[in-house]
């Protein structure tokens, strides 16, 4: 099913795509709508019905010309696509308030996102634990990775040492990384990286309030 | 400028816009480009230009048909159009490891966004300061935000008690909340609510994983 060259536009408009599902499959009365058309997907999330039904092309023939997609086939299909429907295993480097938090959010672990480890240069943090997470030596965090077979690292350090830890990770061999030190890492091509920037949600907030 | 019955889809694809212009002031290489067309910012975004036109349109004519929009303008005027330029008055309950994270995260300051108190029931907590942030008890939390002007509340509380927080929130006049607690809340209507979920920050990674 997985297909080269896919733009990187498109797999987050997968993503959109795979959200809105899941949102209709979780809305009382919706719950029994067993095919849905490009056009209602249109309406929730603002994306063209041609742009996505060009989008879900791109894998395969989903739906019924004229008549829609079945739901719950392309939310799974979808899922699968974008890697969802397994679990991955993540270490989060530094161990302030915002690691900490991290490492607690439940809504990680739901999703499939596994935290292993926490890493910090911090001796009064090293050795002790956090729920069922320890927090490790920033020293071990490459051999960690290779051994436990992490796939995802979460930068949470200080922006003056985060693109060390970015490198430390690539060496470790993570080829994806959640950066939310607010700083422009360089990385090998063929790593991915995702910056975080929490302001954005306040975004949706203040056109109401202006 | 501002006009009434404007969809919330079209407000979050200005929001989308907006940072895709401010995307393109900071790169380098564009950083001279004076016109941007709606072709370009469907390119970057995902969305069909027509809606980007169409959107845009809403809020008075900004472009010249064939041509296409002022960078600059554009930029400026969807900013005041969203309410970004300005400063906001947040508090946050729940002082946890989140809450401090967030009271501490820089962007928040730099995109007009003002932390001005915590809020706990813990009496560990209360009293102690947060960088230049003060923890209050939560039962001043109503009169604060009278006396304060408190545009925007934050709720990073357990889940269980994460509405009636809320509720506290809406009688002290706070008219739009960002949700961090993994919980559907209930608000009288002309209160805004932004439901956060950082496990969506893992999505466009996986992908490239899988």
């Amino acid at each position: 099913m997985k297909q080269k060259n896919i733009p990187s536009i498109t797999i987050n408009r997968l993503s959109v795509y795979h959200r809105c599902l899941e949102k209709i499959a979780e809305t009382e009365k919706e719950k029994d709508l067993k095919i849905i058309s490009s056009f209602k997907i249109a309406e929730m999330t603002g994306i063209n019905s041609a742009q996505i039904r060009k989008d879900l092309a791109y894998f395969g023939e989903f739906g019924k010309r004229g008549v829609g997609y079945p739901l719950i086939d392309l939310s799974r299909e979808l899922k699968k696509i974008l890697g969802l429907d397994k679990k991955w295993s993540v270490i989060i480097a530094g161990a302030g308030n915002l690691g900490k938090a991290l490492a607690r959010y439940k809504g990680f672990q739901k999703k499939g996102f596994i935290i292993k480890g926490i890493f910090d240069n911090d001796p009064s943090k090293i050795g002790k634990r956090f729920g069922q997470i320890f927090i490790y030596d920033i020293k071990e965090m490459e051999k960690f990775i290779q051994t436990e077979n992490i796939n995802i690292g979460v930068l949470v350090v200080p922006a003056d040492s985060a693109q060390e830890m970015a490198d430390k990770m690539v060496r470790g061999g993570i080829k994806a990384i959640l950066n939310f030190a607010p700083v422009h890492i360089i990385l090998p091509s063929g790593i991915k990286i995702h910056n975080v920037d929490l302001s954005i949600e306040f975004e949706g907030l203040t056109y109401y309030l202006s």
